[in-house]
């Protein structure tokens, strides 16, 4: 068999002659991002030959890059020859995440569950028994109700099987005394767990955010209600693709399906088992775990078909599912641990967005409405009181994300998250996450470096740069100008932003803007009256709020009113996991939701198309904005 | 490794040194009985030895069957040396079943379920159903639900996890049109199957009847609510022990309860096999089980330890069990089959009774006074009309299943089930089931026996034989009289029964008369006010009544009042299949039975001395028996 060496990690595997290169790789456990689920389209897959010759098509690719060596990964095929293969290293997947503080701190106290409200859906309960008693006939099922019904309501205990079968002995094993683990569903308890005698422990649970590109998972102490451990990864489904479209593609055929929910529970029970043994915990031990996702990372997950969320008219197969049991869905705790899983709005407001939504004054029933910003590849917007809440999403696309820019990249370390332009020369001054060499710029280095070309008057309105004066930074391409963001040097390439780059984040911020206007135009609402916007997600971490204001992707409100909270899903979902008072608030939040179909409202075109300027067609609407003609 | 040789079946099978006889055995398919759970005290798995030597223990065995060649199977080992075995054929499960006609003929029909109550736990269900439509913003799940509630009522609807998996291509396939298996659990119905199009079936359940020793499965068509065919086999656990009490010492070790559970398994899924197999049925397209057994072989089949049923005060885990699901339990039909078990009324009373008691005017609520007997290894009594219900429960010991006999046998082929003495020689004329060859003597034949030596003379009413006027058929082995069933001829042993073989028919016959009138009295009513009185288990299929009577084990009242009901327990199972109103009968019967224990009742020891003479120390009570002085 022929042998294939990737460098620069020089991992040698041998494959049979046919396989495809990006299958070689994952078998030698590199992982290549292919974002367009191997349909050859997106071109993020490059690697370069050094030497050997395999099979490819490369129709897709320009004369320039063919000749430079590189071939798509997913389109490449091994033959008989051995090959050496160069993988770039913006495509390995680096499993670094900026240290996002994930903590309660940025929710305002008042929204936070009371020490009364820390009431998880499972509870570890010590209960006193009588013994057995030769004239109650009572069966020791019985015996465990009583005891149980004594201290914990009249309503109907329920017991699992495996509970049954540790019953006779745990009961008699220290007489009188046994703790259970008991799922409190409201109409009936059920009796997940029996042990022996009485054992207080210190109770965890998990919150697992289930996110298109990342997934979080929370370790919680239930009986303090804090936060001890987060951990964070790419999804791994990212190899199937990048954006929910993608993955819904891929997922046509049964064996995909099945895979991307193996690929996602493998980056669960990664995170988890990471978590466990850190902290020294049992995993089955663990009998209570909330969990949050968009629709189609839910569908994904439960192995539901998600061809029709894609479709007209967007159909899910379900938006409120019930609580599994976390050995049904394949997630390694208590097996019989009832997942809470948060309830969706619609094909494109998803759990992710009522978890979020627990974080907000939205989920305090305030009088004051407020706004809900989630930005990702989807951007969820919400708008809401006490007495309404109103609901849209937008596709900004994946530019933000790195998607459709030609050295777009998220943002990990090497990505430039800040740009100071020099306003006589021209040129930037560029800073990186990690203040390590630039690879690439990730969407807040985007925002930073249009707010200052266009404050610094180096691009105008339309999103056009300046070529009647002469800058170092700025030269033509073809028939289009580009701009120098960060000159090459002795090891480091050019990053460079074309004109065709701008128009693609002008359109994704056009998108989002336009949705803002709409929803408070639907909710009949002024920007002005808008108490409080939280933004949400990890793009809005490195977000700078004048620049993204400056260039109209949000409204030119009182800068105070702004609140970032992070991980929302993430943070809502560790409140439903300490109190089902919280699961409960979050069923009502889906249900009071009203989802506005962006797509079928007649005024949408020309919202979209007055935010294509920067920062808008409409200047009177951005007072604070000053940009020099 | 050495060879082992089992005759007559001439398999050979190579064993490690050390492997036990009875191991050795079964891993050639071949099943000895070992009643005792190979404690090695019964003597049941006798087995000859043909050639070569083996390691044994046979300190139990009299010195002239040790001379012969005979070893303990389960007391024996096998060495370095190669074997010859010969195994004596009643040692050998026949697996034939005396042909019971198992139908609902037996039962009254006004105990039916009538037409109107044809209502299964699970039914398929064909729905129409709206196309999905832009402006209801309906998830396929809700769709669904409103189609299911607009016919089924508006109980809550839940998803099984595999049926939403199922649920958006098959919505799609006959836009729609669906078909849907739906359990109805009275608070919600809970969708377990989603199929594409309309299906109509004739749908069918599985009733389930777990004895100690036999197993029998009954196919019945759901929607006409008839029996289509039934099977039956002894119980695999036999090999672990003939009754209840060697069971559940022998699941003392947790992989020996393992073990119990799997083989009962083995049993019902094999007879499971053979009837989805004839009839041409797909064994996951049937969603409806109903089971019923005494409480320990549910324990058994649920996997609970039984270990606190045997000590006092006799606490099983669980009474009621809940409708777990098919798969959970380990038996092949569709996988979210929610099995029906039938209720418990404690430990030794189980839920083969409330089964059995569906065929009874108490389920019918009638003013009569009835009785219901089951004789097994263990019997069950039943005294009740509508205003009460007494139960208990009696052990009669295993001798008229031919434990404790020296040649007592099941009622299976070659069993001698009728005896008829000729009153001048007293010798006997026998007949065996299956007109074959005697190799025994079974339960009814020994009744028969014991009868007609009464009426003849021929043994007295202490149970001892005329020594006085010399027969053929009587003659002293030691210092105790035997009597010859059935001479010895050219191949064929002797048949002989001794007085302490009759001495413990009739302490048998003492504890079930004893328990029958200790109930009548508890109940405060005369036998001749029992308005009917049913016979259930395959012991009463080949009992004479009048010899029955005449011995003293049942009573003497009119013998139009008994009624014999067959598999009592398997037949009300099959109408709790069919019937949810059914499962509710039986389960409110489970909580109107009063348990009575004989053994702290101080009457009771008086009662069973009465009973130790045949028939009875107080002959009033045996007006129409006639005996010979």
């Amino acid at each position: 068999m022929p042998l294939v060496t990737f460098q620069p990690e020089g991992k040698t595997i041998a494959v049979p002659a046919g396989t495809a290169l990006l299958e070689a790789a994952r078998s030698a456990g590199i992982e290549i991002v292919a974002p367009c689920g191997t349909r050859g389209n997106c071109g993020k897959c490059l690697v370069r030959v050094i030497s050997g010759n395999l099979q490819t098509n490369s129709s897709t690719l320009s004369e320039s890059i063919r000749l430079a060596g590189y071939v798509q990964a997913c389109q490449s095929a091994v033959q008989q020859e051995d090959l050496v293969i160069d993988i770039p290293p913006q495509h390995i997947r680096s499993g670094q995440f900026a240290d996002l503080s994930l903590d309660l701190d940025r929710i305002e106290d008042y929204l936070l569950p009371q020490p009364s409200q820390l009431n998880p859906l499972t509870v570890t309960v010590v209960l006193d028994m009588a013994g057995t008693d030769p004239e109650d006939d009572l069966s020791d099922a019985e015996r465990l109700t009583h005891a149980i019904q004594k201290q914990w309501g009249k309503e109907e205990v329920r017991f699992s099987l495996t509970a049954l079968q540790k019953m006779a002995l745990a009961m008699r094993a220290d007489p009188g005394r046994v703790t259970v683990k008991l799922s409190r569903f409201g109409d009936h308890n059920q009796v997940i767990d029996i042990l022996p005698g009485h054992r207080f422990t210190d109770d965890c649970g998990l919150a697992v955010d289930v996110g298109t590109t990342t997934v979080s998972v929370q370790l919680v102490s239930l009986i303090r209600g804090e936060i001890i451990d987060t951990r964070t990864d790419y999804n791994g489904q990212i190899a199937c693709g990048l954006d929910i479209i993608s993955r819904i593609n891929y997922a046509g055929k049964p064996e995909n399906l099945a895979r991307l929910k193996s690929l996602v529970l493998e980056t669960i029970n990664r995170l988890i088992a990471g978590l466990v043994k850190e902290h020294q915990l049992v995993a089955t031990d663990i009998a209570n775990l909330a969990l949050s996702g968009n629709t189609t990372m839910v569908h994904l997950l439960l192995g539901l078909l998600p061809e029709y969320i894609r479709l007209f008219p967007y159909t899910p197969t379900i938006l409120q599912p019930p609580a599994f049991r976390a050995s049904e869905i394949g997630i390694p705790v208590h097996p019989e641990t009832p997942v809470h899983i948060a309830p969706a709005v619609g094909s494109y407001v998803g759990g992710d967005i009522t978890a979020g939504l627990l974080c907000t004054s939205i989920a305090g029933e305030s009088d004051e409405t407020v706004m809900f910003i989630d930005i990702g590849t989807n951007g969820e917007l919400v708008v809401g009181n006490a007495e309404f809440i109103l609901a849209c999403a937008c596709s900004a696309g994946p530019a933000f994300e790195g998607g459709g820019i030609r050295q777009g990249m998220r943002a990990t370390r090497g990505a430039i998250e800040a740009v100071t332009i020099d306003a006589a020369s021209g040129t930037a001054q560029a800073k990186t996450i990690g203040d390590s060499n630039p690879r690439g710029i990730c969407g807040s280095g985007m925002i930073s470096l249009l707010a200052g070309l266009l404050r610094s008057g180096w691009m105008d309105s339309a999103g056009k740069l300046n070529r009647e004066k002469p800058s170092p930074a700025i030269r033509l391409e073809k028939r289009q100008a580009c701009y120098v963001v960060h000159p090459a040097d002795d090891d480091q390439q050019e990053i460079l932003i074309s004109e065709a780059d701008i128009e693609n984040i002008v359109r994704a911020k056009a998108a989002i803007y336009s949705a803002i206007s709409l929803l408070t135009r639907q909710a009949e609402i002024r920007m002005d009256e808008i108490a409080r916007v939280y933004i949400a997600g990890g793009f809005g971490h490195y977000l700078n709020l004048e620049d993204a204001i400056t260039i109209g992707l949000l409204p030119d409100i009182p800068r105070e009113t702004y609140r970032y909270i992070g991980n929302a899903s993430l943070l809502g979902s560790t409140m439903a996991l300490v109190s089902r008072d919280f699961q409960q608030k979050q069923r009502e939040i889906g249900r009071r939701v009203t989802y506005l179909e962006l797509s079928t409202d007649p005024t949408y075109m020309d919202q979209y198309t007055a935010a294509l300027f920067l920062p808008h067609t409409d200047l009177a609407a951005f007072p604070s904005v000053e940009i020099r003609k």
